[in-house]
């Protein structure tokens, strides 16, 4: 359940306040001198602290520290299980307290409470994307395995709202921002270097694991690949051109290209505002699970409401780093880059 | 590598021309009363024995006849494997004699023969789509099993090419035929009445499932729920409203509703030409492997090409129930139907 | 439920009545011709067909033949998975029918119709050592893989009752079915010529997967290797010598050498007798879930009683080839034989 | 590899040496008030710390703190998943330097140095049985959950050497180690209030499962159950009586009774002496992997051998906690105690 891959695994553990976050990841091959210097940069990618200046408010937050606990020894793997925590500093449970007995709308809130019947309120557990900051550690030694093998993955931001020229980017974010709002976006990623035949033909299709590891991303709407759903007006002669590396399931030695689509950041101060009017006027109260919010909010909790808004106005952009780990984590998969292959 | 699902597993056989194709269905508990009915309307669908008048010569087939080999007994399961078969009786391996010694386009023709050095050359083999025949019949078992929950699930076309409007598809397929051409197509499916709390809230999401069983569909080029990839223009004020039936990776008690786009089938009148020209012309051979083709092959063969020509214009039509199937098949597996929960 | 293995994968269908028993080998690879007499003569000795004469009434029973559904093309395998199925041609049902509605000592017939609330009563259904046919087929193929590498797996009984002898063996056999009774085996199996290597240090140690393998067999009790359960009386200084091949979990290139014991086939002609002797005084039957029998069994049942017993005096003997196929089918899937490695 | 179970699993990590070992459960349900005590107290049991007076010079050890991740929040668990450490306080690595360049006989020294090329020398790597500390942890909350169903796990032992009568026991123990030798010893583990019906009828046997988690800790050479071993001298008329709780791989209601056999430790005074005098006369150096040792270290190192003699002279004792925690850690999984379930 929060275990992922076959004979190359990683399992996730830890809630966004608990006292660390960290993983365990298991096949990575003795001998190996890990960069922990790559690490630390898609760390700081996935945090939101190499933005644009002015844009992302976490640009100045400490960067997240690894402490290694296994598997490593004098910075060289030893074939066992690497496992690796990420203590969580500047929990600050206090800010999320207020959502002890509310549900942003957009968010797992509900459907979690619903689910265990209790949960971590603060700052979304398991359901937050701090989460990922796990999967980017485990993610960057993959990459670091593939690049070992000549295979290079490289993902970016191709669209934000409608704006499809990378110039533009930063001034769709600022107005979307300005608006109080949130905005979607689209991230590529293509490898290079793949070998032929990885892959297999009925179910275990190379593009249905790069699915299922991508849509396990949070906001992640939708993945496609070659043609993709663009493809759908094109004819059956030109449509065969654009095979996006795969064929029948098996990659054909040509370069991987798939996007996945990322939905706009669901808490939005517009929505915090909302949540602020509900809990003013308790009658304007909505029952629907997925836009209820307590009326027993004091107005001491509101008031942290704008001080605790944290997100990003376009969370696709910090999905960049975790797309290109997510997709190491299949393709050291299917590779078996295992000890024992 | 052949077998889907967790605790509910489906295990699947059988090349397009070997004596069967079949599957193995665990995890169905004792006293289901099968629908045959069912299954054999779904078949018939998958066939394309359904289709409009005129657009598929498939109409006119035999329809394929299940045989049941156990886990069933006067039409009960008993909790044990279903197995069974269905006979590929019309199998003409003399039609694909000549692709024993050239690779289709945009087919795994290639990707097989690399993978494996070897490959069932008649008729794609493990790849081609009569293999959704097997998914189609176990996931019509687990479509019934849904259905006794209360669970509906319902997939339909929406998309034709640039069509949107159901009464435009069979003119714009038409069009695609005349021109010897293809066509892609997207599905749309909603499932009804599934209870809150399915799926795992960080690899193993409900939506990471999906994506997994819809892309293992030929054809299938993309994936998206909820806003998904039209929502990326949408601000997050609007796409909040937007779940998909499905937020964190757990179902949250509303409406299901995800896409699938098909590529348009690649193997058409057009690109046979092509292929038939190339070996008039050996010299304006492409030695891509994905365009090449065996030079050796005679005139005799190139006559079976226009008559073993069977694809469909529009393969989309045809993966309308196999995407209910392997919807149904995830769903059955989060759902742990299993004859011991 | 019904499936073995994780790359290389076996999965069984088929109650010992039903139309077909069979299974899906998958992950053999292209190209590996299958020696079809070896299967028939391995086929042959689990269905006691090659026993010394008198001992067993098998001996005379048609032989199991084996069709080939997929995978396989003129002999040759694909790369694809194989399946295949061996028809219940001589199916008694009406032995059976007094068995409706009791349950055999010994036998797994109460916990099924416990876990299941219905069972297949004829003969066992998969709980019947017939279902073990389809796993000899299944390992034969993967014996013949290991063999192609240079590695050999023999088993043999080396105890039958108290004898060590295996001069004896006939004769304790033979004293225990004229006392109408069974008696139990000890099988040791060795693997030569297997690399160093093998298995991983914590959980999937080499010997946990060979005795979850043997474990699964009908009638085995227990598993040992090395110096095993005799080696408790032994010292320190004198145990380092008996590795049994596997230290930590992997192999060390020496010899593997385990053993498994089977009890003695719980229906014996003894049992049966008291089976109709509760039937004849109903007030003597007993309540305990395990030797309760329906007392509305009429005289007729029970003279059907000893003409269908088919059960053998020392099920050990017809053990030695599953024992053999299940430790090949563990090593293939430890070599990763698969078509994609 | 480092991971165990399927919808209830652990995945452990950490080399004896390392900075930490610990581990990762996942699939406890929200809301188990952790018994922490219960923990402590098996941890201790496992370390040997609760042993006969002066049997055992680690009563003295400090003990092993638990220190908790995530997946609990206050005592309480979160249903998320629980991941702890426990740091390697006392690591003198120095004491295992001379290790770097020998292997020691009956270990998994040789294995690990062929399989991976390096090793964690430092007292045996993941091969230690101090991994078995993260086992214990995670399978006392297990045994906390069945102990709330009314399923209580008991483990006992039962033989040590050829003493069955439990007063015998440390007296054996106490003539071994004077001896500067060591003994094995059989651990019986006992289930009550374990339902009916837990266990798949083909390959996942609940014995099978038993079998593979008992097979998985150190030293265990063996496991049966009901009549086991000693059963092959029975009669069926006698052995029916003795189901060990399970029929057809599924439990039958009754108390479930299997063994496990330790095998004496291989690292004894003996043992080492004999490594002693091999240094000192290099000539008597044996080239076999599993007795060489590098005839380089110094006299220096040979004093530390005696000094850092750390082990049991019969670790079966030890090993009782671990077959309650790994007996639980199975039954977990079969009963799916899972959230979602």
């Amino acid at each position: 359940m929060n275990s992922f891959g076959t004979s190359f695994t990683f399992t996730s553990f830890g809630e966004s306040h608990s006292r660390a976050i960290g993983g365990v990841l298991d096949g990575v091959p003795a001998g190996l001198h890990i960069d922990f210097a790559l690490i630390r940069e898609a760390l700081d990618r996935r945090a939101g602290r190499l933005s644009a200046a002015g844009v992302s408010p976490r640009a100045k937050r400490e960067p997240d520290e690894v402490e290694w606990l296994s598997g490593v020894l004098d910075g060289v793997t030893l074939g066992t299980p690497i496992a690796f925590l990420i203590r969580n500093r500047d929990a600050r449970p206090e800010d999320y307290e207020w959502l002890k007995h509310s549900f942003r709308q957009g968010h797992a809130d509900w459907t979690y409470q619903y689910k265990y019947g209790t949960r971590d309120w603060r700052g979304g557990g398991r359901a937050s994307a701090r989460e990922t900051a796990a999967r980017v550690v485990a993610g960057t030694i993959a990459l670091q395995m593939l690049s070992e093998r000549g295979i290079s993955v490289h993902a970016e931001l191709v669209q934000v709202g409608e704006a499809t020229d990378p110039a533009c980017f930063d001034e769709v974010i600022r107005a979307a921002g300005a608006d109080g709002d949130s905005v979607g976006g689209i991230v590529r990623c293509c490898v290079t270097g793949l070998p032929a035949g990885l892959g297999e033909p009925v179910f275990d299709k190379l593009q249905s694991h790069l699915a299922f590891a991508m849509m396990s991303i949070n906001a992640c709407k939708g993945f496609d690949y070659g043609s993709g759903f663009e493809g759908v007006a094109l004819r059956g002669s030109e449509a065969n051109r654009v095979s996006g590396g795969m064929l029948g399931g098996i990659s054909d030695g040509t370069m991987l290209s798939f996007r996945c689509v990322f939905k706009p950041t669901p808490t939005t101060a517009r929505s915090l505002s909302a949540l602020q009017s509900q809990i003013t006027n308790p009658q304007s109260q909505i029952t629907n699970p997925q836009s209820s919010v307590n009326s027993s909010l004091s107005e001491a909790h509101q008031s942290i409401i704008s001080q605790s808004f944290r997100s990003d106005v376009c969370i696709a952009v910090r999905a960049v780093p975790v797309v290109e780990s997510m997709a190491a984590l299949v393709l050291c998969d299917f590779l078996s880059l295992s000890s024992n292959s």
